[in-house]
């Protein structure tokens, strides 16, 4: 094993090395870099206490002189592992390439998080990385009802057609859903046809049932990971993998969620960012729908009901606003606009009947006057009709 | 007719003068009290620059010459009608009784309502009027579905084995349902087993199809209206009897509405008095549910999916939690309380075959140390199993 002198061979070494958001790790590497992070984990380089003291100052931990011991400790054990050079051509036989904090495709979106932004990105697929305002992440349960595959479906095609790429992740149910509705609706176009996040490698299809989903999202969009090639989903990969789909996207969709769902890490971990994060609401009565209900009553998530909802949430600042073409789309009433005497007046005409402006007056409470002025202002409306015998409503 | 002395006598008869919601004459009341601002409206005190000075000034209006004089031509149309003695009188046969701001039974909450708050309650049943913690709003389209229908009948029955007093309107639907189901499982109790706020006076039973259901509320709950016996409802009415509604409860929950309805104003009435507003999720796919989820998104209500999410909007400072209740039922976890590396363990830990402590090492990512304090714990807590060769998962 040669020296990984290249700060990406260093990345790809690092990122099998460290598990997801291992804060001593990353904080490890933005104070020394990734070449010298990784001569310190294979202990090529002396620790010593000013390193530490540096790295617990940068991690704001306070006095821990066992920190870095501690992660040197916790990655001996896979030391063995690291085969860079055979992870990246393994990569590169898929059609894949790293991407690193250093590559101009790297999304700059992931910086916010900081400390815990990933290593690198394991990135399988032809197209670019597109910038953050171009990404919607729709996620959900993998149980996902009939109700939550057809808003999916309508969400993901909505939001493809408005120039979105959907993001979420490989699992069953809502991320399925997602990915098959964005691949079925996007034409050939430079931009991905969906972006599948995956806490294993992009080389594994994970579940099984979804292989050929993954597949086709390998072709036609991108499949992305910041594990290397051959590593497992575990639990905490897929709870750190949550992150990044929160990070890599202008807004978060909670399509279904249980009471507890892995869903609700990924609105948070949005919300925690500063992202726009919305929930689809559904049936009270459905235990599916019970996690998004939970996200809108305490705040975390805002109501979204369409696509044209979700890309409002997406561009908080621009100019597309759903309410405006709901209400054009809203049939308007014939009453609408008027002031409220003539209200008053326009309920007091019967239908089938005539009547006087005194009785008007009486019925509607108002002056003779005002009856008088209204009544003139109602029949230009096309609201009410003179006769021989008074007044009566007009008919629609 | 006499001089309607008394000043119950008078609010009565302002209340058949009087439009809901006249600021002038409310303003009016509110400056020289029901017994002279009768008097003024049967010009028999003069008004004079000096009083429509005052009125303007109360009213926050600017000056306003005309203001009173306006308010006088509105109203002589209806001084014939006046016969409050009368009214009062069909009230006392039908069982009711006229609630005035004097009465140690006035509703302090309308209070909040300031200028517009109504002259009197027209009030028909045996009971009091219960304090505003007591009373809780359902409102909704009157064309519910069986969704909506289901969803009320469990708000509603939750809420009084609660010890609430559901409030409503008196239309089909929501309104109905809530009502019916209130009276179906309020047994015989110190308080109305239901409220419905009338537009209409509270002997005309609106919509007639309602006949039996409003007639049940009079014998077992309350029917109260701020216009007089034989008074027709209108839509003035309606959207004003909604004021009304939201003033009197602690808390006014919109179950089913279509992207425009009344009960939205009702739900817009309640933002405006502070009072906590609920909004019940449903299908995206359903029109019914478009106001609700209007409501969500633009921040006015809350999304409750339950009696006990309504009990807790109520009692905004009270100790029950539906949250807690809701985690209580939800089981718990086996991973539930480990620590992010007993997590990382608990998932290397194979369930069919063992393992030893380096190959979890390299697996968990974690130092040899940490895996055999690990083990120790997962062992402990019921997770992990040690045989002759090694360690697996141990089986829920």
């Amino acid at each position: 094993m040669s020296g990984f002198a290249s700060s990406s061979l260093a990345r790809a070494a690092l990122s099998r090395l460290f598990e997801p958001s291992d804060t001593v790790g990353l904080g490890l590497v933005s104070l020394v870099g990734p070449v010298d992070a990784l001569r310190v984990a294979r202990r090529e380089i002396g620790t010593g206490h000013e390193l530490t003291r540096h790295l617990c100052e940068a991690l704001g931990v306070g006095e821990r002189p066992n920190l870095l011991e501690e992660g040197l400790a916790r990655w001996a054990p896979r030391l063995g592992d690291l085969a860079p050079e055979r992870d990246l051509a393994t990569l590169a036989r898929l059609g894949g390439r790293l991407v690193v904090p250093e590559s101009e495709e790297w999304p700059e979106a992931l910086d916010d998080l900081q400390v815990s932004a990933p290593l690198c990105l394991w990135v399988r697929g032809r197209h670019q990385v597109p910038g953050i305002e171009r990404l919607a992440a729709l996620v959900g349960s993998r149980d996902s009802t009939t109700y939550g595959s057809s808003v999916t479906t309508d969400l993901a095609s909505g939001l493809t057609a408005r120039g979105f790429t959907v993001v979420s992740g490989g699992a069953y149910g809502i991320d399925a859903q997602a990915h098959r509705a964005a691949l079925a609706t996007t034409d050939d176009r430079d931009a991905p046809a969906t972006i599948a996040l995956l806490a294993s490698g992009v080389d594994r299809y994970y579940p099984a049932g979804n292989e050929e989903l993954l597949r086709a999202i390998a072709e036609r969009g991108l499949l992305i990971s910041e594990v290397p090639p051959g590593s497992s989903p575990t639990r905490w990969r897929f709870l750190q993998r949550n992150r990044l789909i929160a990070a890599l996207s202008a807004v978060t969709v909670v399509v279904e969620a249980r009471w507890r769902s892995g869903a609700l890490n990924t609105a948070h971990h949005a919300g925690e960012l500063g992202r726009p994060v919305g929930a689809v609401p559904g049936s009270v009565q459905s235990a599916n729908s019970a996690g998004c209900h939970r996200l809108l009553r305490d705040g975390t998530a805002v109501c979204v009901t369409d696509a044209a909802d979700v890309a409002e949430l997406a561009r908080p600042l621009g100019g597309e606003s759903g309410d405006s073409a709901r209400d054009e789309a809203s049939p308007a009433r014939d009453h609408d606009g008027l002031t409220i005497p003539d209200l008053l007046l326009l309920d007091g005409l019967p239908v089938r009947a005539s009547t006087s402006v005194d009785k008007l007056s009486s019925v509607a409470g108002l002056s003779t006057k005002d009856v008088i002025g209204g009544l003139a202002r109602l029949e230009l409306a096309g609201l009410a009709q003179r006769s021989a015998d008074g007044w009566r409503r007009q008919k629609g």
